[in-house]
């Protein structure tokens, strides 16, 4: 989960040589962008200048800025990502939470987040990228609800997407369309909500 | 809850005389415009011609395309709006969110909708008044819930607001952020979900 402008590990050294400098390099300028101005302020002019990449070749490999919204979508879609893992459910949940809230709380990452969901209520380029990096994100974050039916914290058959969404969507809610106040309270409030539902059985497959 | 452009019930009568026909011209012509071409699409001029109001009468009103936003979700959110008394707290919570997916798969209320919430994102005047809106809407969907705990079905000192939230908040992660479809089912399973957190007292006040 976190949010889609979290950077990977510290210190993770990334394969390939210059052309992975190069699409790393716009990418990193592609973020620094949006978080200063926004997708309405992203050009291709400003992230050429800001990487000191050639514009000719940003507009050849990239085309357009929904293309460089995109790529760097995917590439934060792509990373590892250190899932929790306290060693119980609730531990994992709270900690799952508390990092969506982090994530937009952060001068750096939230601005950007925030630029490429509003993006994506405008443009089907980013939201196609922007949904396939909330799928890896399900995905990666599974473990959380499989280790937690292995150890009997969690019914069998229970939804593992489910739990994740049941969990982040008030803070999204709260953030997007509520307006309300998102703090580490109501971060631990709804990670126990999803918690006490999915205990009850209610993403658990129908007579699973 | 349902959607900021959902139309008030059938056949009502506002009080006022010229003044409130004006405002209610502009607000279905704003409403009609968001609808057709987005926030991005909406101008006075536009408004005015489909209104049969003077641009004049409009600018000196209303200011500005965020003034007129501002002023059909304020209409909105003071509208009497039918909750949801099926006369069980799981019927109640199935048919709000019904309503919110009806809402949102209604192609005249639907784009409107997602208007608001993109616009909110970039835009202080129409994001003060969305929340507004969904404040409302907490508040007058608050019955579903107090009314359960008087019949015994929900724990004594459970938020009204929190149940409310965790049902709906699914709905719109998946339309606005995850970009996964909705339907029925899992409009009934979101329900479902936030009433088993509810009942195993997840929204009780500490002590409650």
């Amino acid at each position: 989960m976190t949010s889609p402008a979290s950077p990977g590990p510290a210190g993770t050294v990334r394969p390939g040589g210059r052309t992975a400098r190069v699409r790393e390099a716009v990418r990193e300028a592609t973020l620094a962008e949006l978080a200063e101005k926004g997708f309405e302020g992203l050009t291709v002019e400003g992230v050429a200048r800001r990487s000191g990449v050639h514009k000719t070749t940003v507009y050849r490999r990239w085309g357009s800025v929904e293309g460089l919204a995109a790529d760097a979508l995917d590439l934060a879609g792509g990373e590892p990502w250190p899932v929790p893992d306290t060693g119980t459910v609730e531990g994992d949940l709270r900690e799952l939470t508390r990092l969506v809230l982090t994530g937009f709380a952060d001068p750096g990452t939230g601005p950007v987040s925030t630029a490429f969901i509003s993006a994506a209520t405008r443009n089907q380029v980013v939201a196609k990228a922007l949904h396939a990096f909330f799928a890896a994100r399900h995905r990666q974050s599974a473990p959380i609800v499989t280790r937690a039916v292995a150890r009997g914290e969690l019914p069998e058959g229970t939804d593992a997407a489910d739990v994740i969404r049941t969990a982040v969507a008030p803070l999204y809610y709260r953030l997007f369309v509520s307006g309300e106040p998102v703090d580490e309270a109501v971060a631990d409030r709804v990670a126990a909500a999803a918690l006490a539902a999915a205990r009850a059985g209610a993403f658990a497959a129908p007579g699973g």
